[in-house]
C-alpha cells in the first residue's frame, strides 16, 4: 500500500470561477516556480550525496527520485505537451521518473527505485537545471495565446512539487533514522522548546455545517464538491496530545494490551515489534527522540508525533475519547488563521505554542504536526474523477486510509487550507502525524 | 485480515429500554434457543464428515469449528458462568473453539483450524447435544430471581449463532468451489429463476435523516448510537446489478484496464490472477456459475453476486454511477417489509423478484444478496465499547471494511434490519455480496 | 522442496539380468500385489474419517491421498496402459491423484492436497476396490504373452506403494502431533523398552570398495551403477544416539548457541523457533514424547529420533565426531543380515536391542529409524535417468538433500536393502530418522 | 542463503610446515598488503560515489560495504589484537561491518546494507587509509618476537580481501545490470574476442588419486586434508560451453521443459521467471549480453557465463552429458600451470583462447571463468573447523553449495590453486560461472 499524497487535481480544472486575468496569474506562477524550484534543493542542502540514492523501505523515495519525478512532471505535462520544440534531455527518464501515471506511460517498480545508482545526483541536477532553463524560455515566451489549461497543469505541478517537498523530508529522516549511526539530517538544528499547555476542551454545538472548498483560490478535487453535514455535539481539545501523554501511555503497558487496539493495529504491533512510536529509544539515560538533530533527549512538552493511525487511535481509546471527525476538524479550523510552524522556517521539529492564537481556543490546529481524523479517506458527495492522466488516479486511493489535516513542520506555509485533506494509511507512522483528541 | 461479522453486542447491554417482562422473555429465547440451535444443524445435512474439516482459505472456518464454536459460546458465557453445577465437556475444547475474545482466555491460531481431525464430527455433535441438555436444564430452572444479564446473554449467543449460520453456509460454499470435482452443496436444489427487471431509479431528496437503531428489540451496539445524518439529493437503483449487466463490463476488458480500478484492487487483481467474479467458469458451453447445485448454467437476469468491493467499486465507476452510502440505503430501507428471500427458503442462491414488493418502488432491498455500500464500517457518533469479553472486539474491525447492508440467502429472516450493518474488507468476495448502484 | 522417497525405477529397467522366469514372477507379483495392498488399508485401521483429510504441513499428504494415488499409478500405469477393456472410474481422478509425472498429464497443485473433501474416504476404498478387482482379473487373465515390461511396472508400483506406506505413517502422525488434544495413533500401542547399551566403535579399515546394487533382485535406479570408491580409515559406532545422550545436547544449550550449527540449520531454528527434537514436549513432570500411544515419558535408552540433517550434523559437532559418508555406511552394512524392527511388527515406535546381532558389533543398523549420512544424495557415477514417465523425474532430487540408510519401524520389512538410498532435505524431521556417529 | 566465498582459513593454522623463515615472510606479506589493498581501490576507481550504495539483491553488498569489511578483518584481528596502542576509528564500525563471525560481536543485519548511506564513500576511504597507515607502522616495527599467528592472520586477511575484490567486481556488475540505462562499469573496455574452438574431449583412466592440497604453500583449510579417491575412467571437455552451444539449448525451448530440470531448478525457474541466462537481453537486433563495457552484442564463441548450477545441470542432461565432479577436475588440472585471464589484466570479460596451453589439451582451466562441479560442498574426510572467530563459520556452508573449480576474470591470478574450491548455492548465477562437460 503506497503513499499518495500528490495525487490530487485542482478543481479548476472541472469548473469555472473567478480567477486572475491570464496574464496576471502567468506571472504569479512563474515567480512561485522559480521559488519552489529553489526551495526543494534548498532542503536538500545538507545531505551527502549518498542520503539522496537510499530507499530505506518501500514507502519511501530516494532524495534524487523526489527531484527529478517533479521535474519529469513538467517534462512531461508541460514542455512535451505544449513546447513544440521541446527535446528530452534524456528519453529513458519518462520511464525511471513516472511514478504512478498509467496513462503518462510505463514505469520502472516502485519498490526498486533505490537500487538505481545512475542517473548520479549532478545528473538529477543537471536534469533540473535543462528542465527549468526551458520552462524558463517557455513561460517568458508565453503571451495572451496560452492555452487557459498551461496555467492549470502548471499550477498543478508546483503543488505537486511542494507536496513532494513533505514527503522528500520525511523519507530523509526516516533513511537516516535506520541507520546505526544515527546521523543528524542538519547538527546545526536548534531544537524549538514546546511550551507547557493544560488539556482542555472547546465546543462545537450541533447543526448543519458547510464541508470542503467553494473559495476562488486552488484547491485539490478531494477538497470538493463543497457540502452540508450534520454535526452532533462535541468538545476538542485545544491542543494536541504531548510526548508526556503519550508515555504515561506506553508505561501503562498499551503495547502489550491487544484490547486497546484494533485488531489491524495489534496484528501490526506483533508483526513489526512495535514497542513505542518510531523515533522513540529508550536509552540508559532515559527515553530520547531521532530529531533532525540526531539523537536527542525527548522534550516532554512536545507534541507526540509520527505515530500511525493505530497509536492514535489507541491512544484515545485508552484515555477514554475519541478522534474527531475530518467534519468536526474542518468546522473548528474553519475561518481561522492559518499561522503555524511551517517548512519556510526550516526548523524540522515540531512544536507546541500559543504564539499563533494567544487568545485561543486552539492551539497548533495549523502547522507544526499533521493530525489524524477518524474519517476513512471517502470522496465528497457527487465527487467525480476528471479524466485524463492527471485525473486518472484521483480517487485510486480512496481506500484503507484516514484524513489528516493541518499541515506541519515540513509543509511549505502556501501548501495548507482548512479544506485540504492529507491521508495515510493506518500503520503509516513516517510523517509528522500527531493526535488532537474530542469527546 | 480476518472476518467478523459476529462480534456485535446488543445496544440493550447498554441502555434501559421498555422490554418484555423477563418471564416472557425466558420464554421467547428458550423457544428460541431451540430454534435455532436445529436450524444450524439442519444445514449441515447434506454435508459428508469429510466436508466439515476442510478450511480452504483463512477466512473460511471448517464447519465443525462453526459447530463447535457457537456451542463454546454458551458454555462459556453462560453455564460456565451462571449454572455453578456446571462441568465442561472436555476443557480443551474452551481452547479449541474460542475465536478472538482475549479476555476469555487463550485460544487456538485461526489458519490452523484446518488442521483438527479432532475431536471428529460426531464428538462435536455429542458436545452440542451436551451444552443443549445442560441449557435446556438451566432454562427449565430458571426463575425470577435469573439476572436480567442472564437473558442479555442468551439473545447474543443467538444472534451470534444465526450470524455464524450465514458464515456456515458461505464458507462451505467455499470449501466445495476449490474441489475440482465442483461437488453440490445439495444436488437436489432447484435454483430459481430471476426475473427480468429493467434497471430505474428512484429518488431520495436532500434533508436530515435519522440512521441507527432506536426502538425496543433487539440491536447490536454498532448499530447505534442512532443519529441524524444530512443527506444531499440522490438517487437509488430500483434493482441490484444482474448477471448480464456485469458480463457486460467483464467483456469490456474491465479486468485488464488499471483505470478503474483503486489502486489497492488493482494490486490484488494482479497478485490474485482474478479474471472474472468467483464463482463464475468460462466454458466451452459458455459461462457457468457454482452453485448450491453444483456448476450450472449462468443465469443472466440473476444477481451478480459473490463480488468484492473493489468489484462493486470499478463496475459503477465503469457505468458513470457510484455506490451508495450506508445512509442513503438506509434512508430507502427505512420504514419498508424486510420481506424476502432468506436462508428459511433453504434455497442458497440469490434471485431477482418482483414478488415482495409489487409495487415498488424498490426491489430486493432484502434478503437475496447483501449490498455493498460506500461507507467505511466506522463508529457511529457517541458509540463506546461495552466493557467485558463480550465487548471488548465491538469497534476492533472498525478499520478497511466496508459496510453492507439487507442480508441474503444465507441469513435467516428473523435476523435482518434496515440498520443492520454487515461488513467486509474490500477484497472479500466469498459471500453473497451485490451492487445496488445510486448517482 | 517436497519430499520424494517414491520416485525410484528399478535398475532392471535398464538392464538385463538373470531373474525368476515371468511364470515365477508373475505368481510372485501377484501374491505381493494382494498383500501389499491389504497392508497398506490395514495401517489405516485405527483412523477416524477426518484424520485422512488433513495436510498439516506442506510435505504432507493427506492419507486419503496416499490411499488413492497408489491406486492412481497401477490405473495410469498397468490398466490405462495394457488393459485394453479398462474404463477409469472417474476420469477426474487421474489428474486429482497424479504427484510430479509430469509427462503422465496434468496434476492438482500440491499444497492444496488439504482441501479436498470429496472423493470421500469411502469412494476412495471405493476406487481402491474398483481397481485391484480389475488388477486382479488382469493378472488372473495373463499368460507368456504378458509383456516383460508390465512385470516391471507392477513390482515398481509395490515398491512404491511400499515407500507410500511409511510416508503414510510419519504424515499420519505429524498430522495427529499438531493437535493439542495429542491424540493417540492406536491407544493400544505398547511401546517397547530399548536396552541400554554402552557407545562403542568398530574399524573400517581403509581400501577400496564397492558400492551399490549388483544383485539381481530390485533395486532402486539411484543404487547402481555399482562402482569402486576409496575409504580412508575409520571408526563408526556401534549404535544409534540415545535420547539421554541428546538431552544432554539439548541441556548445553545447543539451540542457543549458532557456532555449532550449519548457517542454513541456524537460520532454520531462528524462523521455526526450534528449542528441542519436533516430538519432545517439557512438561512440568520431565520430558514427554509425542508417540503411536500419544504423549508418553521419554525413554532415556531409546535411540533419539525424528531429527534433522542440521541437529544430527550439530549434535556430532558438539560431541567431536562427524557422521559418516553413506559409503562407510554401506560397507559397514554390506553382507549383514536385514533383520530388525519393521513395520511388520506393527509396533510404530524406534528401540535400541541387541536382539538381531547379539555378537554385534553393530546394533540396529537396519529398521527402528533411518540413519543420516554426510552424503548429498548425488548420482553415482555412469548414472543416467531412464526414459519415460516413470523415469523422467529420477534424477530430479539430486540437489539440497541427504541420504539416509538402513530403514525404519515404518518400513516393510521387505523393502530395504543395504545399498537403499533414503533422502531428504537438510530441515525435514518428521522422519523416523537417527544418528550414527563416525570419527 | 548467503554467500559465503570468503569464509576460510588457511591450512596453516593447523599444521606445522616448511615455510619462509619468519622475516622472510613478515616482508613477503608486508609487500602484498601494499599491493592487494591498492588492488582493491584500483577496482572501485570507474565507479560514481552513488554506485558504492546500492546493494541489487541480498546476496550483493555494496562496494563500500567491501571496502570497509575488508579493513575491519585486519582492525579487529590483527590491530585491536596485536597493536597495544591501537584505538579504533570509530566504535560502531565493529558492528557496521562485520560480516557473520558471531564470536567478534553483534552484527548489522546483511540484508539491509543498502540502506545506509553513512558513513559516505569518503568517509570509508579516510577508515582505510587509517587502518592502513596504523598496519605499516605495525609492520615496520615488527621484529623477531611477533608471534607467529599474526603471519598468518595477516595471510588469511589478505586472501580474504582478495575474495573480496572478485565479490565486489560480481556484485558491481550486477549492481549496473538492474539499471535500465545499462551503465557501463567502464565504458572504455574493449572486449576481447574469442577463438573459436571444435569441442573436443580428454581421457582421465580409472584409479585412485590424491586430492586436496599438500604442499607447503597457502591453502584454505577446506582443500584438506589431502586425500584418496578412486576415479572410474571419464572424458572432460577441453574447454567450456560457448554462448553459441548454449544458445542452441535456450532456443530448444529448455526454459518452458520441467523434463530437463532438476525440481528445485524448474521452481526456480517459474517463480523467478527465468527465460535466458541472467544478462543476456534479446532485442530487435539479436541477442546482446551486459558487460563490462555495458550491453553488447553476444559473441558466440565467447564462454556462456553468469549460469547457475540450475542451468548447467540442465544443459548438460540436454546435452546428453554431465558436470565432472571436483575430483575429476582436480585432476585433470593438477600439475598444469595456472596462466589464465584473471583480473590482474582488468578485462573483466571471459574469453576461449588457445593462448596459454596451446598444446592442450585443455584450454581455459583456469581463469576466464569459474567452473561448476556436480559435486556437493562437503568436507574432505577428516575435516576439522579450526577454533575461534576466524575459524567458526568454517564449514558452516557446507549445505546446498556446489564446487565450481579454477578462477576467472575477477580472480587475482595469486589467488588460485588445482585444489581452490569455491562453492555457490545451486541458483547462484552472478558469478562468473561456466560449464565444462563431462561423459
Amino acid at each position: 500500500m503506497l503513499k499518495t499524497t500528490f495525487n490530487r487535481i485542482p478543481k479548476k480544472l472541472m469548473q469555472a470561477e473567478t480567477t486572475p486575468a491570464p496574464h496576471e496569474k502567468l506571472a504569479i506562477l512563474a515567480e512561485k516556480y522559480t521559488r519552489v524550484r529553489r526551495q526543494t534543493e534548498a532542503l536538500c542542502r545538507p545531505l551527502k550525496t549518498e542520503d539522496y540514492v537510499i530507499q530505506s523501505m518501500e514507502d519511501v523515495s530516494p532524495t534524487k527520485w523526489h527531484l527529478a519525478h517533479t521535474t519529469w512532471f513538467f517534462e512531461t505535462f508541460v514542455l512535451a505537451k505544449y513546447d513544440t520544440a521541446y527535446e528530452p534531455l534524456n528519453p529513458d527518464y519518462a520511464y525511471l521518473f513516472n511514478s504512478y501515471y498509467v496513462q503518462a506511460g510505463d514505469r520502472f517498480s516502485r519498490p526498486h527505485r533505490g537500487l538505481l545508482s545512475r542517473p548520479g545526483v549532478d545528473e538529477v541536477y543537471a536534469y533540473r537545471a535543462y528542465v527549468d532553463e526551458r520552462m524558463q524560455q517557455f513561460l517568458d515566451a508565453a503571451d495572451e495565446s496560452l492555452a487557459p489549461e498551461v496555467l492549470d497543469v502548471l499550477e498543478i505541478g508546483l503543488n505537486h512539487e511542494q507536496q513532494h517537498q513533505e514527503l522528500l523530508m520525511t523519507d530523509v529522516k526516516h533513511v537516516l533514522s535506520v541507520n546505526p549511526l544515527y546521523p543528524a539530517y542538519d547538527p546545526d538544528t536548534v531544537l524549538p522548546a514546546s511550551e507547557p499547555l493544560d488539556m482542555d476542551w472547546a465546543d462545537i454545538p450541533e447543526g448543519i455545517v458547510h464541508a470542503g472548498y467553494d473559495g476562488s483560490g486552488f484547491s485539490y478535487d478531494n477538497e470538493g464538491p463543497a457540502h452540508r453535514v450534520f454535526l452532533e455535539p462535541c468538545q476538542l481539545a485545544i491542543r494536541p496530545i504531548t510526548n508526556a501523554e503519550y508515555l504515561a501511555f506506553v508505561q501503562d503497558g498499551a503495547y502489550r494490551n491487544p484490547v486497546l487496539w484494533l485488531s489491524e493495529g495489534w496484528a501490526t504491533i506483533e508483526r513489526e515489534g512495535w514497542k513505542h512510536p518510531l523515533y522513540w529509544k529508550p536509552t540508559d539515560h532515559g527515553w530520547q527522540e531521532f530529531t533532525a538533530a540526531g539523537l536527542r533527549d525527548m522534550d516532554l512538552h512536545a507534541p507526540a508525533t509520527h505515530l500511525s493511525y493505530f497509536e492514535a487511535d489507541a491512544f484515545v481509546r485508552w484515555a477514554g475519547w475519541r478522534l474527531p471527525t475530518e467534519f468536526e476538524w474542518e468546522h473548528a479550523a474553519s475561518g481561522r488563521a492559518l499561522d503555524g510552524h511551517y517548512s519556510d522556517e526550516r526548523v524540522f521539529h515540531p512544536q507546541i505554542s500559543s504564539k499563533y492564537a494567544p487568545a485561543g481556543p486552539y492551539h497548533n490546529l495549523f502547522g507544526s504536526a499533521w493530525e489524524w481524523t477518524s474519517s476513512h479517506y471517502s470522496p465528497y458527495p457527487g465527487y467525480r474523477a476528471a479524466p485524463g492522466a492527471l485525473g486518472e488516479y484521483n480517487g485510486k486511493f480512496m481506500y484503507n486510509q484516514f484524513v489528516l489535516r493541518g499541515g506541519s513542520v515540513a509543509t511549505p506555509s502556501d501548501h495548507i487550507r482548512a479544506t485540504y485533506r492529507n491521508f495515510f494509511p493506518g500503520y503509516a507512522r513516517w510523517q509528522f502525524s500527531a493526535i488532537r483528541p474530542a469527546r
